[in-house]
């Protein structure tokens, strides 16, 4: 078999430690031919010869056939992915916002053009969440995924819920230890979270849900009051991203947004950075995948087995469909709603309230909402205001 | 894509679900064309004229594309498995022993005839732990693989530990419950995981071992005693089935022996009939799949996965290779060794003694055992004795 050509877009971490692999193991017949980085000045851990700032390095470069797009710039990353897969290349991509943004427009090229367009990587790291939806789920019709796919919130609400401590004060000490960006709005606020969410469903339900309808609702406003009624009731809070069916087998409701687990479930002891996803199907019951989301490490491994797969001309087939989609939202569910005592929520939200409490400084409301009338509320968005879900 | 037509062999919970799975939606393009079973005269939920008694019915049959076996029989497996591969039907099984005796022949023949061999179903029912090795951690280095692959086992060893009975008063409310099998030997003794330990070994590691060279130790010797030591330390005991390599990453030992497992980590959460596979990698790190390993529906979701990748001819590659091997054995390893004072051990099997303690009545020890001088030891067959690992 001809060994596979590769160009890389990226020489972070991850692009460094695919190409340290790929040199080091000349049997798996996969070599990097040209990396393009933005500045050449930086010093690299390898053969200077192999960098370029001019994409058309490898863009342009018929013996390379597979790009490897690891940028942050989703712009940048759609221009790069799009012109490789014009040209005939293949391509494997960790970007989630980019991925999730241009769904359509990306499998429809990838058909035209005849070529493999994998993003393992993109969806909770190193865990195989798309492969193993892809291929082993196809016929056990799936009822829900839920899942922890973001591991710097995940980090920062196991902290706050162990040390008592404000969002605020856990945020700084997890962006001194690496675990949380310096701007965390895309991780804290469910935006990532929302892009995995969009790729999940789209190879769970074969349904493309324009990002916007995705309900989304992050973590900054949570307070050590929630925890402390958590606490209580033997509760964790994580960020779920979550897709559910309703009763007749359809796709309802996409969202992000905390949910009050029972901290003796696989899902509630997904701790620190970890990535958990609970897969919940007719046949096999519940399935949970589990592993490190983030990282140089767990990435490169899935970059890696995406690259492997396309010796064997792997491509995904998405078999149950790509069809554009809008989230029924039918239906309605129990939420915890809490804020302070100088600021006033409209109790009509709910369609009935079951549980409130005040302590003086603090409310909280517990009840039944509707998932529509809950899409066009003010709380998503508003921060001085806590939504957790609450089944 | 013509439709694939199946011979079913045997119509148990997992045959009659399958049967009904595929009836249901003719759009996965699959059809049952025959079933054999042993005895006509049982009730079937299906048209009469779907059944025979005669293998002939089924192997004979040119229109067959695919023979699904579900027996329980080995012997009888083996000999429609072959027939069928040498008639150039793919197969899909669910027979651990079956494969685990037989790898070589099997995957011999499966190459020479061209046609796909297929047994998710066998290790973990719904876990998709064989598809994963096979096709995402193929160029990651795997370092170990540890799992919880015996559901019966695992709920006795946890209702051992929750209501601090004796294994006898335990397996018969298990066996009442319909958790494990009137003659619970297979499962309890650790035969059943050894088989799945060596097809997960073959998928992980290349290597075809002995099935008599993996080492092991049921749980029927385990005794209230042990469980209160695990207790006081934090830990509870699990059947563990484990390959491991050792520094320069070749494969060193197999074994199916009970383990102390600290009782906050992935594979101490796994609880009653669930099973959970821990991978550990150089890149991934560590990797964890949970699911339901049996029971009806979980099985049947795992060999509807086999036969849907079958649609496109999907076959085990077996990268890493199909080598014959006997593992090394080599280096020591930290065991907790425990049995009555009316017994005597002799303490010369450990190189080293850590820790003894008495209490009148029973004793244990703790210290380091060479893994080639256990595996000559009578401590593995000896019933009067609990071995546990303790690392």
């Amino acid at each position: 078999m001809k060994n596979i050509k590769i160009g890389l877009f990226g020489f972070g971490v991850v692009g460094e430690g695919i190409y340290k692999v790929l040199s080091q193991k000349p049997d798996i017949g996969v070599e990097v031919n040209k990396v393009v980085i933005k500045h050449l000045d930086k010093e690299r851990n390898a053969p200077i010869t192999l960098f370029s700032t001019d994409p058309a390095a490898i863009l342009d470069d018929p013996e390379i056939d597979l790009v490897v797009e690891l940028i942050d710039d989703a712009h940048a990353a759609l221009e790069i992915v799009t012109t490789a897969i014009k040209r005939g290349k293949s391509v494997v991509s960790a970007n989630k916002k980019m991925i999730a943004e241009n769904h359509t427009t990306l499998i429809k090229l990838s058909k035209e053009y005849k070529v493999s367009f994998l993003y393992e990587a993109a969806v909770c790291g190193s865990v195989p969440i798309i492969r193993n939806l892809e291929e082993y789920f196809v016929n056990d019709k799936l009822k829900s995924i839920r899942g922890i796919v973001n591991g710097s919130t995940n980090y920062i609400l196991n902290k706050m819920d162990e040390n008592n401590e404000s969002y605020e004060s856990v945020l700084k000490e997890a962006q001194e230890k690496g675990f949380a960006e310096s701007d965390p709005t895309l991780d804290v606020e469910g935006y990532d979270a929302a892009h995995k969410l969009s790729i999940i469903a789209l190879h769970a339900f074969g349904k493309i849900i324009p990002y916007e309808l995705i309900l989304r609702k992050g973590v900054t406003s949570l307070q050590p009051f929630d925890f402390k009624y958590a606490k209580e009731k033997g509760l964790v809070i994580k960020l779920i991203a979550k897709c559910k069916t309703d009763e007749s087998g359809e796709l309802n409701s996409l969202s992000v947004i905390p949910e009050f687990i029972d901290k003796n479930t696989t899902l509630g002891r997904t701790n620190l950075e970890f990535n958990g996803v609970l897969i919940e199907s007719s046949l096999a019951d519940e399935q949970f995948l589990y592993g490190k989301g983030a990282g140089r490490f767990p990435t490169s491994s899935a970059v890696l087995s995406d690259i492997s797969a396309l010796r064997y001309h792997y491509q995904y087939e998405y078999k149950k469909g790509t069809l554009e989609y809008l989230p029924k939202n039918e239906g309605l569910a129990k939420f915890y709603v809490s804020f302070n005592n100088d600021y006033v929520v409209d109790n009509s939200i709910f369609d009935k309230i079951e549980e409130q409490y005040n302590d003086g400084k603090r409310t909280y409301l517990i009840g039944m909402i509707q998932w529509q009338k809950l899409q066009k509320s003010f709380i998503l968005s508003n921060p001085n205001i806590s939504l957790i879900s609450s089944n």
